[in-house]
């Protein structure tokens, strides 16, 4: 029963109307450490090793890859479990990280207590990264992103989340039908890929919203581009994190964030 | 402290590069009952009244709005905490409902366990419904969203959900940076003004994962119309449902469920 990789990401289905259409899967992937479920999250059945490792670092579970001892993907008749076994050490600072973790949700606190939780404190890893990238360089990787969208070609219905390095382009993909997911996905290759996040560009296809400059602030990214516009929390919080923030308002590009790293 | 309806939903901010932007505010809101946390979720600070109410609903928590006794909005220095105060009876109920829902996250359970927690047995209140729409309809209603949402006009970074009942257009919608937000505010929106649910159609502005639609058939509304593609997930779910589920995929407007609905 183990899948490699889950599914191809969709399935084609006859419609009412007697269309063909392919659709993008949508599989409830319960992510598990040491036995436990930590969360249950509805996403494209690809690329589930990147997305534990990801989910596990973006979201403060584990520091460093090598926290994860063993992974392994089950598929089930309802969905996918992606199980983590983390090392002994790990293991036992695990229940108070992901008590912190779970603190606003359902958790008996008053309403201001859960407020206060729920403002995380970033990391500013990503505020000595010295990256360039040219001027020209957000509206270039914007345009090359869906080149490599396999899966929206076929489902429109999925988002990307690209890394580029100048003078190579978008050198890694990965696609899913959320975008926090497709970050997950990503953050999870580059590690696992030993690609240093410091030295290029995360460009997500999506609107920026604060818990993705969480996510990327997580892991010291120095520069986000998105197409569309951020919320006022994600410039504030980008700012605050040291993270150059690139994106698209009404037509124009702008820097909404620490331009010292564009050139010219 | 007390606001009516949280602030503006959009601030304006110097970008780095010296332009004045006007972007979607995003802020903590506490979704409280009976002095305990429900859940905390990153919204726009409008409609917080409406956003209770139909959170309330379309997560099973209440199944009448006669349930929320009372309900306030408070301003904190963090966030907005959206305070709903249960009739006795149904207080005396809530715990174990509330437990069912988490239960998949952070629970203790194993990861299969997790899976069939997951998805969620749906009502079929939508099968008797009796309301048609013309097959011009979709189209129609999809170009009519956009004048009516302010929020996105300003900022470009918030989604609607709008309410359509055939010969008066769109007759009710909320915005909100999150999808999922924005049909909740719609729903305690529609509850709060005596609107049957069952006469019109739900008319997103983004894509269909299944999570819309499972909110939409927690309240029986009849149709939901999209501007872009469904994941297969949705799909199934609305067929179950008894939900006429129209969506446009590569620039087709396609019916995928019970297409008895549709006029012509």
């Amino acid at each position: 029963m183990t899948a490699r990789q889950g599914g191809t990401g969709f399935i084609e289905m006859e419609t009412a109307d007697g269309y063909t259409a392919c659709l993008a899967e949508e599989v409830p992937v319960a992510l598990t450490y040491n036995g436990t479920t930590q969360a249950v999250m509805m996403a494209s059945p690809l690329d589930l090793e990147d997305f534990l490792v990801g989910f596990s670092i973006t979201e403060g579970l584990i520091a460093d890859l090598s926290e994860i001892e063993t992974l392994e993907i089950i598929a089930h008749e309802d969905g996918y479990e992606a199980r983590g076994w983390l090392v002994d050490q790990t293991a036992s600072n695990f229940t108070a990280r992901r008590r912190a973790i779970l603190g606003p949700v359902g958790c008996g606190l008053c309403g201001i207590d859960s407020l206060e939780q729920a403002v995380r404190r970033l990391p500013v890893k990503a505020g000595e990264a010295t990256t360039m990238i040219a001027a020209s360089t957000p509206e270039q990787a914007l345009e090359a992103m869906r080149a490599y969208q396999a899966l929206h070609a076929r489902t429109r219905a999925t988002h990307a989340a690209g890394f580029w390095r100048e003078g190579e382009g978008i050198v890694l993909l990965r696609e899913d039908v959320g975008r926090h997911n497709a970050l997950d996905k990503l953050v999870g290759a580059l590690l696992r890929g030993g690609i240093d996040i410091a030295d290029g560009a995360i460009v997500m296809t999506s609107r920026l919203s604060v818990d993705l400059v969480q996510k990327a602030a997580m892991v010291g990214a120095p520069v986000i581009i998105a197409p569309s516009a951020p919320t006022a929390l994600a410039v504030r919080q980008a700012d605050e994190a040291g993270i150059t923030l690139v994106a698209r308002q009404t037509g124009r590009i702008g820097t909404f964030t620490h331009p010292r790293r564009i050139a010219g």
